[in-house]
């Protein structure tokens, strides 16, 4: 059976030829290391080790990440920050000592800028991760760290976030002045996205079939996992229009599990990880409430009873896992856009660069 | 027309009862003041004053108030932490100048027990705020805060909510040497609940005949009242089984704005703050969508073509505008889960204490 083409025009073109081209971006993330590693050696020198995370959408996802890539490598504390607090309620905290990572895209996001502008006079050493060098977010900060993903066309992002993850842990590792080792596990698991791809296209396409009629899902992950499941659940959100809520997997034990029901789905990432037994016993939970279950990650096959298993290869750390769990989401969302009737790429009321405030 | 009474027995029986006592439940939370008093000045003693809140479901959701009362009044830097980073990666992370809030109504809650007890540990001042100052929370942490809330029986919490987002307030406010103001301001907002439940609670009767057969809605709050967006989705969750899920103003035109349509209801918490102006943004956003739109909050008459408004009156200060938002949104709960054919008081597979790790 050949895997079908990406042809131009045909719906989810876009979004599938940049999800197959996630490798190639991150190959494009490593042509920047230097970068990285300058930055990082700053963070030091400055003793700027509280590491704030601001962003939305997607790259609020990726922020998610950044906290437990700088909790477990350099051991900072990283926290995503709130935009509104400073932006709009102009509550002037006290900046020196943090390092703000502002996380765009397109570089182009307005509280995101304003955020920056006013950190930056607060004494914070700034640093603009984005996809364009030359926005006006990376005018904004201090420092610039390009994502190198190349030009994303798709209005869901896929490339981006991937080169998101990467960066974030690209530079806490820099941070550990484990940078180099980091890099080598960056360029095996790009490897591994290369390697999965083609299999999984496959399988989601079936499997999609099954889930047209779903409206309505929970998707859950915990620790560097949960910035999977809110990206998976986002992307289910914004191209299947399905009511996908990401939780962590014991917030579902406090409340969410009571909705559940065979056609309220529970997509469960779980990963070789010591927060896998916290996964697995919310996988038992929501199977015992009747949900079908749906079980991906590197250590899918621990969860029992799943419906669906969407597998994916063990990475060289624990720490890169999430670059490879996110892709059978971002797959099996393109996959069910079609079975639901929709273009992936023309996802409804929605523009490439957000400029909501 | 007469008001239903709370028999007990009828469906929903306890979670009404004590969504009515919430006014008691506040002034429960006033007479312990002093020991709110003592424990800001012993924050501001230690200097520990990056405050770290960790908690699951309702006290998460309480925690996000945490962000803004310590950004706004004594301009202290606080973030919901990451349980799973200190508890199960046990990455030691350097906490002296750290106050943990550690927030569970039972105090039984395991891994935020664990939690304090690595905190304390790692030098930070472990505050528990429980129902139980006899738990083993209390026990676990450095110093307790009682709520005050007295015994709360359905399993859906609603007073210890209110009070959790009263007593991270009142502890702000006394770091702020402000707590006079705030006790006082909380003790006319005490006044605003009860005036306000009446209508209010007759009002959601007739408007969740219109909802039953409702399965997805988003609730959308931004700075204080995203803890009030949150609170609502999970009510409406674990009481309703609808799929609810908070988003913040602005992320909702990150992407979910492209899955509504007029069966996917928006409830829009709008109070008169400055992130009032994007909250109205994205009210517009998702009229323009299709969706039905509920508007609720002080500031519910400055959304456009709204369908459903429910108000509230205005406290004396913008900071105690959540404890009253909540309130529609638990007597909506209350009335939906019944017009579905539920009964409030007893989610499907929960139960008060959640010992889920």
């Amino acid at each position: 059976m050949s895997l079908p083409e990406t042809v131009t025009g045909a719906p989810g073109a876009h979004f599938l030829a940049e999800i197959r081209a996630q490798p190639e971006a991150l190959a494009g993330l490593l042509e920047h290391e230097a970068a990285y590693a300058r930055v990082a050696a700053l963070m030091r020198d400055r003793s700027a080790t509280t590491v704030r995370l601001v962003g939305h959408g997607s790259s609020d996802n990726a922020a998610s990440y950044g906290v437990y890539a700088f909790g477990l490598l350099p051991r900072w504390t990283a926290f995503r920050d709130s935009i509104t607090l400073t932006v709009y309620y102009e509550s002037a905290l006290h900046l020196a000592g943090s390092t703000v990572l502002a996380l765009s895209q397109s570089g182009r996001t307005p509280d995101v800028i304003e955020f920056v502008s006013r950190a930056r006079s607060a004494g914070a050493l700034t640093v603009a991760l984005t996809n364009d060098p030359c926005s006006a977010l990376a005018e904004e900060a201090e420092e610039v760290l390009p994502l190198g993903a190349g030009d994303e066309q798709a209005v869901a992002a896929t490339k981006t976030y991937l080169n998101q993850v990467g960066a974030l842990g690209l530079l806490a590792a820099h941070a550990a002045c484990r940078g180099e080792e980091f890099a080598e596990g960056l360029r095996q698991t790009a490897e591994l996205v290369a390697e999965t791809i083609p299999a999984l296209q496959q399988r989601v396409q079936t499997m999609a079939l099954s889930f047209a009629s779903i409206g309505r899902m929970f998707v859950i992950g915990r620790g560097t996992e949960f910035a999977t499941a809110r990206e998976i659940a986002l992307k289910l959100l914004e191209t299947c229009r399905v009511a996908a809520e990401p939780l962590t997997a014991t917030d579902l034990a406090h409340g969410p599990v009571a909705a559940l029901d065979p056609l309220f789905p529970v997509w469960t990432i779980a990963s070789d990880d010591e927060a896998l037994p916290a996964v697995v016993d919310a996988a038992a939970r929501a199977r015992a409430a009747g949900a079908t279950l749906v079980a991906s990650g590197n250590a899918a096959d621990a969860l029992a009873d799943a419906s669906y298993v969407l597998s994916v290869p063990t990475p060289p750390s624990p720490l890169l896992s999430p670059l490879l769990s996110v892709v059978p989401g971002q797959l099996f969302a393109w996959a069910l856009s079609q079975a639901k009737g929709f273009d992936p790429d023309r996802p409804v009321g929605l523009s490439k660069v957000t400029l909501a405030r």
